[in-house]
């Protein structure tokens, strides 16, 4: 094969390979948002039959000699397409060890796990979904067996997520995190400030906070002809190129703020999308680098700039204004302090920045244990109230607001929370560095959010997958060390609660 | 190869065959519904891909060789998967007279003239949408030569909607429409019979048309557990299967009938799906005989049965409860007379039953010009116009309300029409044998929808594509005879105007 050959290949299995996935992508989004109710059954059937297609192109061993070629000509090669050649061939790599019949049953039960759980959780009847449970976690430490004999499988689940990542550096930043943020949250807690949050926990019209959001969108400048709004039991963002981004939402009449940081949340994961190289596009190097690089967005929007008190006087105006009169008795100083009510609680996507991060501690200790077989899925909800009473205090009353809350499980996403996190951390950085060309919250004051979009997009976004999560991260930030983050949290909060 | 193997083969092929033609089922409807609209180019490329994969599925060496093993031994199979052997047969040799980067680049032509389209029509800018139609037109008589090259291209074309139907029958039936229809048309315009609409031109709140849709479609006894409504431009039925049928409608503030029999209408189509036998899913079988047979449902539901003096009794109170006071002055019957208001008109989905099928006459007679070179599509409009005043009398404004209304020909969907005619006028066929069963108007009275849907589903639905259209049709009600439909309509009109 010459090098040509090799590339007009590359080219095929690329197309192909995307439109695969997109069409995967939109039956995902499409059963999460429209399908009947009862098309479960043919989703999964159809899934798994993509997910052959997707197994037998990966290792069609023409693609693999063509990636073979051009290895052997990478002198030849620009930096995208070798950067291409490597991904795709570690993703061959590590595909052809799974026998096809358990890639196909894995992507089945995905997606029937999925149906299960979206059920199990509108019942809160964690039976029902427990031996679903049990065999994703299964299945998942198998395939990760598969993929990456010699690892640990925690740790081949956690650098599928991050690469790079292991339970090591795992535990080191969580220990940090535990050691520095459990006596700030002893004291916010024990200064004892009851934020009244009433205000916002009136009756809110769905449809005006319909408006909201399109309005919160246009503010993070985003590009509405290529990102739409859905409505879904629990948000998520996907993306099919930078010209078809998704985000959802879910509205509670009694907690806008709820939908809001939503949107913003998944607002940010979409601006990354959307700014991705247009030289990038179609292509394996199209997306995001990392989930802890995803995560480090659309947390950096949802905290650092969606709970800052210049963000919150740059929407409350037309709050007031659309909501009158119920929002009439407040102003922006106090919707600033109700939306950073710090509390234990008992829903992650719910929680404050504060305490955020025991909820991924929590979930980070439960898949270690279920991984290395010291408990099973019938032990989770005993063990998950557990940890939330030792960690937050809190008991937790239903399996629904407790171990069914999160969808990442069913999904196969084992190893992912710790990337919520990581990204966190990596915000408190970013500010640090960010605050050195211009100063970020006065942006903010001027509702110049296009500012911080157009300094991620020239340092984060524009580069997609082109660069490997941490050197990425370094090249913007130096050395990831989690004292900004502490520093970051104890700061804001000593301001807002006066501590 | 064995029996054994080659049944083996078929199996995968259908289960690969169902899921990418399921893939691409949803990437339209999500197109259609809540894809970003500046998506379109993405859609394109992956529609174009996953064709091409269906044209290497459709061609697999392997798949023909289980083929005509098992053809070779008929005798061995059971009917269903003789059949299957030979409608899968039939599509592989058509097929594969289409060189392949043609049958691909039809694919993406039709990905891409419905966005070109649906920009257009809102633009009301036929220029735009005028150089994808003239390729269109040509693209499909080019593919339409390459499968039938033995015949003229617009027979093949309706042939492949209807089995069977030749451009000889289509002239014969719609003569004897002409014939019939003009002068009781005329004699229902000569009555002068001015129905005042202006009841049901008020504005009506589009949240209760949507209640109304729901209230409707379960009168009609549709599972909602496996049937969806959506919004859209133009109101579609899809499927994947019995276990997810998908329609929608488009609401109008001052025009809640048009949604209503866009609900009826496609309800027609989607009981049809809902009812095919178990054993035919994810089949080539699985869905509806044909286009004609697939219409002679939707619009028995929509004309025969909803726009029936006994449907308008039954929905009545709802309509009036809901919407008091908007529909208090007037009954019923007065519901029945607006419903039935005949006057010749611009939109073929907004016809009346009487003058419906002349929209039809006119498309056919355009698209036989198209074909036959006698005009372009720079013509079309004017030709349009034309024919609008020569059948309808009516002047057309815009091209929106004219040649740009329809979506078929923006999707390839060239020698469909007559389909339309046709089924209505099977549906009067059937109202004649279903009344020697029970009486139908009567068991709409009672509410009794299920009764006509069981007579259905035994003689039509059930049966899927397991037999050829004619003949099914002739199973029902023997040899098709236009004279059931006019003698339906005379009644039906001399009776609603008092002629």
């Amino acid at each position: 094969m010459t090098t040509q050959e090799a590339l007009k290949k590359l080219k095929e299995y690329e197309n192909l390979s995307f439109a695969i996935n997109h069409a995967a992508g939109v039956l995902y989004y499409d059963g999460a948002t429209a399908a009947p109710r009862g098309s479960a059954v043919v989703r999964g059937k159809t899934m798994s039959e993509l997910s052959r297609i997707v197994y037998e192109l990966t290792t069609d061993p023409e693609t693999v000699e063509a990636l073979e070629t051009l290895n052997g000509n990478r002198g030849q090669l620009d930096m995208i397409t070798r950067r291409k050649v490597d991904e795709l061939y570690r993703d061959y790599d590590r595909t052809r060890r799974i026998p096809i019949d358990e890639f196909v049953e894995y992507e089945k039960l995905r997606s029937d796990s999925d149906a299960v759980w979206h059920k199990a959780k509108e019942d809160d009847d964690y039976a029902a979904f427990e031996p679903y449970l049990q065999r994703m976690f299964d299945m998942t430490k198998r395939i990760a067996l598969y993929m990456e004999p010699d690892k640990p499988p925690y740790d081949a689940m956690l650098d599928m997520f991050e690469r790079g990542l292991t339970t090591e550096k795992c535990d080191e930043f969580f220990s940090a995190l535990k050691l520095n943020l459990t006596p700030l949250v002893a004291r916010v807690s024990m200064k004892g400030y009851a934020v009244d949050d009433s205000p916002l926990r009136q009756k809110f019209s769905i449809d005006k906070q319909r408006e909201f959001s399109d309005y919160v969108m246009s503010i993070m400048g985003i590009d509405r002809n290529h990102c739409i709004i859905g409505e879904t039991e629990h948000p998520f963002t996907t993306d099919f190129s930078k010209y078809d981004v998704r985000i959802t939402t879910h509205y509670y009449e009694d907690m806008p703020l709820s939908s809001m940081y939503s949107v913003i949340h998944e607002g940010g994961h979409a601006l990354y999308e959307l700014h991705t190289g247009d030289e990038l596009q179609f292509s394996c190097l199209g997306g995001g680098a990392s989930m802890a690089i995803h995560e480090s967005q659309s947390r950096f929007y949802e905290n650092i700039i969606g709970r800052s008190r210049e963000f919150c006087s740059l929407i409350f105006p037309w709050l007031r204004e659309k909501f009158s009169p119920q929002l009439d008795d407040i102003d922006a100083e106090e919707l600033y302090r109700i939306a950073n009510k710090s509390e234990p609680s008992l829903i992650r996507t719910e929680a404050d920045e504060l305490t955020y991060s025991l909820h991924i501690m929590i979930r980070y200790e439960l898949e270690k244990k279920m991984f290395s077989g010291e408990i099973t899925a019938k032990e989770l909800p005993n063990e998950w109230n557990r940890l939330y009473k030792e960690y937050l205090g809190v008991n937790v009353p239903t399996d629904r607001e407790g171990v069914l809350q999160d969808s990442h499980w069913s999904n196969g996403n084992i190893g992912y929370f710790p990337s919520y996190a990581i990204g966190s951390a990596y915000g408190a950085q970013y500010l640090y560095e960010m605050n050195k060309d211009f100063d970020v919250y006065g942006a903010v004051s001027d509702g110049n959010i296009e500012k911080i979009n157009g300094w991620f997009e020239e340092k984060i976004w524009r580069r997609g997958k082109t660069i490997d999560p941490s050197e990425l991260f370094e090249s913007v930030c130096r050395k990831f060390n989690p004292k900004y983050y502490i520093d970051y949290l104890e700061k804001k909060y000593t301001d807002a609660y006066g501590l």
